[in-house]
């Protein structure tokens, strides 16, 4: 892989920490690192491999022609504003961000899945949301032979998907209550200490937040499948890192759960964790730093004959967001579509 | 009401002093009081309506003629034991184990849906499983007017369904994971503090837990509707107090959510707390102390034209467990069930 010039928005964030973190683990080539942030964290100094990096403040004019590529992980208004200049520059553009993820000129990937969509960028690929790429990977494996027809899913997502601000947002809520008083951070829709907040970002006129329908639509168009229908209630919980959902999925034809295991077991990037017998699933508490999708709890739908049931668990901060983001560089470098 | 002599069995557990703190704010007539418990809590002292009333050790010889009332709220095997005892005694025993919900001599009752039940009792009642309960109490306004066909639901249950000791467990394992320890209190399957377990009771041979079984089974059982499919998945979160759940539901025939809601609106013992122009739901926060399901997120299910969805929250000690025991004596002391 060649080395680039790498510039991260967002890069004293927790995802954008991470990212540095898996560029060094991976062993990804890099050229020249620049980081850039709001005012507030301008000034922050980064060390990566060894060098100091001082954060930038970013601005229009903080994007060069020598940025092979930028990784836009900030709010998706910023990404609104930066995406085109770093386009323009003919920079290969990464964002995180919910702002292009339905754009029809942008492709949506998960490298495991639809890697080809790269192929047709136009210098900006977009990354789904961290609770949409668990599910969809976990999924996948039974699309692929058997289309997918219909989800039905119930998360329970941590803090840090909303951001470093709501892990300490948790942390200090859950002090103040454990000594009785209620002391809400103002990091989530309500207090989440000790509390399921059934809330993530705004609602829409049908009654379902924005969370619950980018899981419906980027699903439909990771998959290639515009009419699988899907459901989702997005819910917050006090846990620091680790999406989880239950999730009820039906195919075209039904599947049985040996099946379905059998064809989870043998694709990359998902991990079965699923011993009933053992009481082994997995928890939030197991994926902190790994890069898989864990799915347990795998079991014949009761309520729908051929459908599947089952648990999984993410680290939304590395599959969920950084290592997917690190993966689509991976891939655009070896397809030689960075710098084309 | 007659005054009864009502002897509590758990008297001195987290469900037990809600049903004294209920008797004496529903002022239920109560003649005599007897707290009975395991020996680690004999000797303990209680005062209900200003007598002091001394937990005395249960065994075999505990129960008399004379025992109008007995509320077993104690494990599965001392139901199993001590039901059949006061039974012969011609006591009216309600049972909150899941020792007799199934047995098909015993009436499994939620008084706003199934007093009727009451009519055919042979000493002993059962109360439902306390994630039951608000589930087919939010559901039952529209099964009477359109058969319910199909449920899938997923739970957020609170540590207190787990008993008092499991209260304390949450706080310990909370405080030291702040502190970057993790000591399991052992009263969950795994940590709970900032965790999500998604087992409660043991597994089944088909995968499901017996906690997501029960749901199944008592929902037919209270609805008279032995064909309701149901698949569950039944999950701890570090609340204390405060079952929630997201629930989707099918119909013999297609409901709207304005339907929906009419139905449920007008239902005793259901509350709507929804209106997302108002970012207005239910959180476990609200429901301590309440005697109500509350129900929000009431829409349409986007995966199945005709299905609806709901998010319901409830406190699991009140409607889930002791509220719903004083409403089953209540009616059956005026329906002359009780010492007929």
């Amino acid at each position: 892989m060649d080395a680039y010039n790498i510039t991260v928005v967002g890069g004293a964030g927790i995802v954008g920490r991470e990212f540095l973190s898996l560029l060094d683990s991976r062993k990804v080539p890099v050229k020249r690192l620049r980081l850039l942030a709001t005012a507030r964290s301008a000034g922050k100094v980064v060390e990566f491999r060894g060098e100091k990096i001082t954060v930038e403040e970013t601005n229009e004019s903080s994007f060069t022609k020598g940025d092979d590529v930028v990784f836009l992980s900030a709010s998706g208004a910023a990404s609104k504003l930066y995406a085109p200049i770093a386009q323009a520059n003919g920079s290969f553009v990464v964002d995180d961000s919910s702002a292009y993820r339905m754009d029809p000129a942008v492709p949506l990937v998960i490298p495991e899945i639809n890697a080809d969509d790269l192929e047709w960028h136009r210098g900006i690929v977009s990354q789904p949301n961290c609770t949409t790429t668990p599910m969809v990977l976990a999924l996948n494996p039974i699309h692929r032979v058997n289309p997918l027809k219909r989800v039905v899913v119930s998360t329970y997502q941590a803090v840090a998907g909303a951001g470093g601000a709501a892990v300490d947002g948790l942390r200090a809520e859950t002090v103040a209550a454990l000594d009785g008083r209620h002391e809400p951070s103002g990091t989530q829709k309500r207090e989440i200490a000790f509390n399921a907040v059934p809330q993530i970002d705004l609602f829409a006129e049908d009654g379902y937040t924005k969370e619950e329908i980018k899981m419906a639509n980027e699903t439909r168009k990771i998959l290639h499948a515009p009419d699988v229908a899907v459901s989702a209630t997005c819910v917050r919980i006090p846990t620091f890192f680790g999406h989880s959902m239950s999730v009820w999925a039906e195919f075209e034809n039904p599947v049985s759960p040996a099946e379905a295991r059998h064809l989870m077991e043998s694709t990359p990037g998902v991990r079965l964790m699923d011993d009933p017998g053992q009481e082994l699933y997995p928890t939030p508490m197991d994926v902190a730093g790994t890069d898989e999708v864990l799915v347990g709890r795998l079991r014949a739908d009761t309520s729908l004959p051929g459908g599947i049931t089952f648990w999984t668990v993410t680290d939304s901060i590395r599959k969920g967001a950084a290592t997917n983001v690190v993966q689509i560089i991976e891939e655009a470098a070896r397809r030689g579509l960075i710098r084309r």
